[in-house]
Order: structure tokens, then sequence, then C-alpha cells
């Protein structure tokens, strides 16, 4: 590369760091994309790989090979381990790594509200190798039930708890309910009604951060696929056999799945300025107070709109990586930077086939032209012709025959099981 | 299940096993096929998984799903720990599983010849776990490669050694060969030529069990494919900076993988008779002596035709398995059993892209030809209409984009570059 050009260093290649190194491909700058792991997560599918809906090739792609028409990027795996703001460069196990422009897009990781011990008893969907063990486990549950004598460990086994009644706990409750159809037509010995699955919520409604309406039809559409609600309850303890509630009842079961929040990864806090709930607050141009060339953006950033912050969701990380892009340029360029404006498209949250909820603007829609929305969509917004037709083959095979595709587990005792077992 | 049906208990769920399982679909019995994995694997292909041109769920496929239309059939995960032949049961972590007729059909596992602490510096692309880990290595080793400045070392990340010159061993070094070029692409920092990638045998020509003239044209087509081939070396030592040869010779290398032979999986040594090689000997009818309602099949039996003891391959294991299930049947309609014959309908083996040899009796074939041949016998001996269009679709993508499907890893840190980073 030439180094008489500006250097700018993406750090994270999620949404909003792919979108950022997207928007550069054509500008004169060298870019470097540095990442820990060496792929890009499609985090809003990453449910149906932990309920085997898809594969994890379906859900990840190369960053290599989704920045290969860059000329101008290069892509690093590596660990960062501080950011010298002064010398303008970043730490990592690779060595340092200079830079003119840094853009921080590092997200967010699971939130046990300072109970980090739960993490390992109920892993979250938003790492692939977690994402993998919840996978590893529900399907782990099923075999070993369907092979023990002992009743008592048979009936833990099939009780699921989720907790959180966010979109990722409610797709992946509902996606777990239709799996009970699909997956105990091959475990012979276990009835769809002997799998229990319950999803628990700190809020009086599942999807709290849609409208009221939408809301009610989720959890309507929930209880028709048999997921029981436990709604305006706190997990006050998860141990081996289940989770305990703040009205002191308890909920026995074998897997546990963690959904109820995020919290920005550390980088953010050791950032300067102000941090709001663990975030780094920018400003109007996304940069740190006093290093108009160092960006923060995504679920790590704290950014203000209309007296609120913006929510850690993947269209403002995306909307954000791109305008860091204009904003490096424009600085180039020697002209001023416009301040950023989020424009919400809407969200929309899928509770199982042939039904989702979606806002857009004040248009509320459900039932199954959400449901196709909400596909068509998702395929839209995968990255790399490969996955979206790997993605539609999965779920074209899924609907056709019924059978999801990989229920394919290495062999690792559940954990419930060791007493049982040999 | 009606508990006065013969009993029959398939222990593994491998080409011997399963094709036991198909053929006793119909039969007047019940049959329970046991395994300590829950997926059956397509060995013949692992070692496409292991250089990222197939991804994992296209060689693995659940036993579940596969034997989901057998009406007598039934699944069990659950690990052996041994056989009581004269209270007619297995041992098993999930307790004891009685059987009338029981076929041992467990397999074969990679031979260090005595130095098995040799097996976590080389990894043998025998089970999913090993090539799943083979794929990390190869991939890690470009990404640090790629990423680091210390010339000596990123040398050392780019030498690769495959011990063992069979049909593994060749078509493992010819797949990286061919991946130099591709995975390249996306390594900015690697020239196809950086990489090196070596073959040693301790026989003077690679594919000893194919005729010489077909030897010879595999070993010219590994050497324009720039695979450096030591033939006639034994390895005598491997370390972590590469292997070292019994003419004094050393190999630096960051990744050694292992194809230099199997032995049989330890179940077969402790069944009585005798154990040439480890595997156990059977009887004309595939059972062991004196106990004529068990049966070992596959590369765990020793069984002599024409004066020499079949190859562990999996045709032998198919026909067996299938033979087995008509022994079977013979013994409930109270007929004879006649002895197990084995048909040798050829073999082949692909060196990379456009090339593969093959033998069929008497005819020889090499070249696009044979490769073509082989795509159509894989395709057709894969399992599962999904598996093939997987399969078929991994493979267009390759040919057509020249791109690897899936050179996606989890971060662990490469054993090599532990000192030169962080």
């Amino acid at each position: 590369m030439d180094t008489a050009r500006p250097q700018v260093l993406i750090v994270g290649g999620g949404f909003g760091g792919l979108a950022a190194a997207r928007a550069l491909k054509h500008a004169p700058v060298d870019v470097t994309v540095l990442d820990r792991e060496n792929y890009h997560l499609f985090q809003p599918l990453l449910y149906q790989a932990a309920t085997a809906e898809l594969s994890e090739t379906d859900v990840a792609m190369s960053l290599r090979e989704l920045l290969s028409g860059h000329r101008n990027t290069r892509v690093l795996t590596g660990e960062v381990s501080g950011v010298d703001l002064d010398r303008r460069c970043v730490t990592t196990d690779l060595g340092d790594v200079h830079y003119d422009f840094l853009v921080l897009a590092t997200g967010a990781e699971p939130n046990y509200n300072g109970r980090d011990e739960w993490e390992s008893r109920a892993p979250s969907p938003k790492s692939l190798a977690a994402t993998l063990e919840i996978r590893r486990r529900v399907i782990t549950a099923l075999e070993i039930a369907d092979g023990i004598e002992n009743a008592l460990e048979r009936r833990l086994l099939l009780e699921f708890v989720v907790v959180g009644g966010g979109p990722t706990g409610v797709e992946l409750a509902g996606a777990l309910a239709d799996g009970r159809q699909q997956l105990t037509k091959v475990f012979r010995r276990i009835e769809p009604s002997h799998v229990r699955i319950r999803l628990v919520n700190s809020q009086r409604r599942v999807l709290p951060s849609f409208p009221e309406d939408l809301s009610k039809k989720a959890a309507a559409q929930l209880e028709r696929r048999g997921v029981i609600l436990h709604l305006g309850r706190r997990v006050t303890a998860i141990d081996d056999a289940g989770v305990s509630l703040d009205d002191g009842s308890r909920l026995e079961a074998g897997t546990v799945i963690w959904t109820a929040g995020v919290r920005p990864t550390p980088l953010a806090r050791s950032l300067p300025g102000e941090h709001p709930h663990g975030r780094v607050a920018v400003g109007p141009d996304l940069s740190l107070p006093g290093h108009p060339e160092v960006f923060a953006i995504g679920d790590m950033a704290h950014f203000e709109q209309n007296g609120a912050p913006l929510p850690a969701v993947s269209p403002v990380a995306m909307q954000q990586g791109r305008a860091v892009a204009r904003f490096v340029m424009r600085t180039l360029q020697k002209r001023p930077r416009e301040p950023f404006h989020y424009f919400d498209k809407g969200s929309m949250a899928q509770i199982g086939h042939y039904h989702a909820i979606a806002q857009i603007g004040r248009l509320h829609v459900s039932g199954i032209v959400a449901w196709f929305m909400w596909g068509v969509v998702h395929l839209y917004y995968l990255s790399g012709l490969r996955n979206r037709i790997a993605v539609m083959f999965s779920w074209t095979w899924l609907f056709l025959t019924h059978r999801r595709s990989t229920p394919i587990v290495t062999r690792t005792q559940h954990p419930l099981a060791l007493h049982g077992r040999g």
C-alpha cells in the first residue's frame, strides 16, 4: 500500500465496521479492518443457527472474502488491547497499528447485570461460539432424553427457559416451539407435548420496543405455539436445575438461554468522555470529544436523537458506518461534517414460521405478510450471494420437508446428565 | 417396539453399520443403531472439509434423519464400554443394551505407530473434530502469516507437511496445493509461491494400493501442482517446528497433518479370537468364532479373500453390512448363511481439480474423465438428498468463482504463534 495515503483503521467487522469499509471502497485512503475473528456475523439470524434451522456457515461470512474486491482494504485478524490516542495507534497482539483515522465499532456483549457467573449456565446467542454451544445443548438434551430411562431427569432435560423478551428472546422461543414439532419427529420417544418452552421477561409485555398492539399479537402467537410466558418477572438465580424468579417461583430447566440485554464491549469504557450505560458518548459527527480523527459507532456509542439514545440495533450501526466514511472523505476534502441523523426504517421480528410483526413508521403489520417481508429484508441485508443462496436453500428445505438442516453436534456430555450416565 | 421381535443392535453408524441398518429396514426385527456421535460421517470427503472446500454440514449427516423413514429402527447416542457375550448385552453410558444379534462396526482410528503424543501436533482427518482442527490450523496459519512482520516465523507458518501417501494424503496434499491459489487471493501479503506443501511417504511411490502407472501419474500431477514429494522416507520425530525424517533430514513446518495409516478401535482387541493387525478375525459369515449371533464388519474386522485380508475401505464395510443383514434374516428363516464374498468395483482418488485416477478392474483411467467419474461416484454414495445438493452447490460455486466456501475459524491461537504474538 502507498504509505503516503491516509490510513483508516476500522476496529470490528460487524455491521458498523463493514458498512464503513464498504463506503470507503473507492476513497483515496488505505483501509485496515481489524477483528478478533476472521468473519462477519449476521447477528439477526444467529438465533436460527442456535435452533438448528441454519448452519453456522450460513450466518458467518469470511471478512476477507467480503472485502476481497476492495483494492485499498486489508483485513487483519488480531486482538486489540488498547488505543493510544496521543500516538495515534492501536495496540494488538500483532503489534501496534498506526492510524490517521480510527473507526471503533466493537459492538456489544451479553449483559448478565453483574452476574457473569450465569454465562456458562445460560449462554447468549450473541457470538458464534455461544450460539453453537446453545445448539449443542438443545440437541444433546433431546438426544439424552430420548435415551435415558430416569423419568425425573428426562423431564428436566425437556424444559427450556429463554430469559429476555426482546426480539432475540421472542424469535428464539418461537423457533424452539416450531422446532419442537420438527425435531421430535426424529426423536421417537419424545412427544412434542413433553417439551416445555418458557419465556421470562422483566417487563409486563414482550417486545417492549414495539407498539403495544404488535406486542400483544406476538404474545398471542407465542402462546398459540405453546410457549409459556412469565411476564413482569426477574430472574434472581440460575443454577444446574433451573432458574428462580423474583416472585419466589421456581422454573426447573435443563437448558437456559440468556437474551436479556447487552452491554458495550469493555473498550468503550476505556475511551475518554462520558459513558452513559457503558457506551461512549460521541459528538454530532460521531467523533470522540477532542479527537475528530476518532469515531465510535454502533452498539458501543451513545448518540442522542430527539432526546433519546439511539437503540443498539444493526440499522443504526450501518448508517453510522456509512456516515463516518463520509466524514473521513469530507475531512480530506477540507469540507465540514454535517451532523449525523438516523433514519428509522422500522423494525420487525419473526415469531415463528408464517408469522412476524413489523412496524414501518405508522404502519403496523403482522401475520404472514409481515413474515414474508421479514424474509425478504433479511435476505437483502445478508452479505454475499453465496450466503443468500445457502440461507434461501435452508429455508426452502425446511418449509418443504419440515426437517431442520443440521442437528449435528460433536459429542460432549450435557452438564446435567453427568450423574445420570455411565 | 414389540419386545417379542428379535433385537438387532448395531454399534457404529459408519458405512458398515448404516448399510446393515438400511438392509434391515423391512425385516421383522427391532434395530437399534448406537453411536457415540449423532451423525454419519462421509469420510471420503472429509479431506475437503479440512481444506475448506466443503463445510462440515456437507459431510456429516444426522443418523436420526437418515434413518427416520425406518419404522423398526431406533438411534441411540451413547458410548460403549464393553460387550458381554454371555449375557448378550452391550454396556454403555446409557445403561446396558440387550441384543439377540449384534453387529459391531466401530471402524478405525488414526495409527501413530505407538507415538500417540504426535496426535496433537499432527491431527488426522479421520474424525470430524480433528478435521475441523486441521482446517482451523491451515486457515489460522495463513491469517497470522498475513499479519506478522517476523519473516522467519512467517516462513514457518507457510510450510505444510502431509505425512502419508495413501488416498487421503494424496487428496489432501492436492487440495492444499489447489487451495494455495484460491486462498492466497484473499490473503493480500501471501504469494502462492510463499506456501510450501510437502508429502512424506514411507513407500517409494504414492498410492501404493493402485497400479504403478496410476501412481506415477498421480505423483506427476502432485509435482505439477508444486507439491514436494519425499518418498521412501519415514518420520522419526514431530515437534513444534517440523518433522525429522529417517535419512536425517529435517522439514520445517508450521502445520503437520497425519494420514499414515489407521488401526481398529480398541473394541476389536477386546473380542475373543485372533487379532491380526489389531483387527478381529471373523468367519466366512463375518461372525465371531463360537458366536454366530455376533458379527464384526468393516475396518475392525479381519477377513481374508484370495489369501489376502480385505482392505479397510468403505466398499468392503458397506458390502459386509448388507451381508450381515442378510445373514440375520436367513437365520430367522432357519436357512444357512452363504460365505461372504467381496466384489471389488475398483478404486479412485482425486489429485486436485480436473484430475483424478481410477482403477476399475483392468481399466486404468486418469485425468479429467477420471475426475468427473470421481465426482459422480462420490455424489452417488453421499447419503441424503440435502447433502447431495449442498455438496454439488459447494463444488459448483468453487469451480465458478474459484473461492472456497468456508474459511471461517473461531479464534484460537495457532500453537506456533504464541511466542510471536502479544
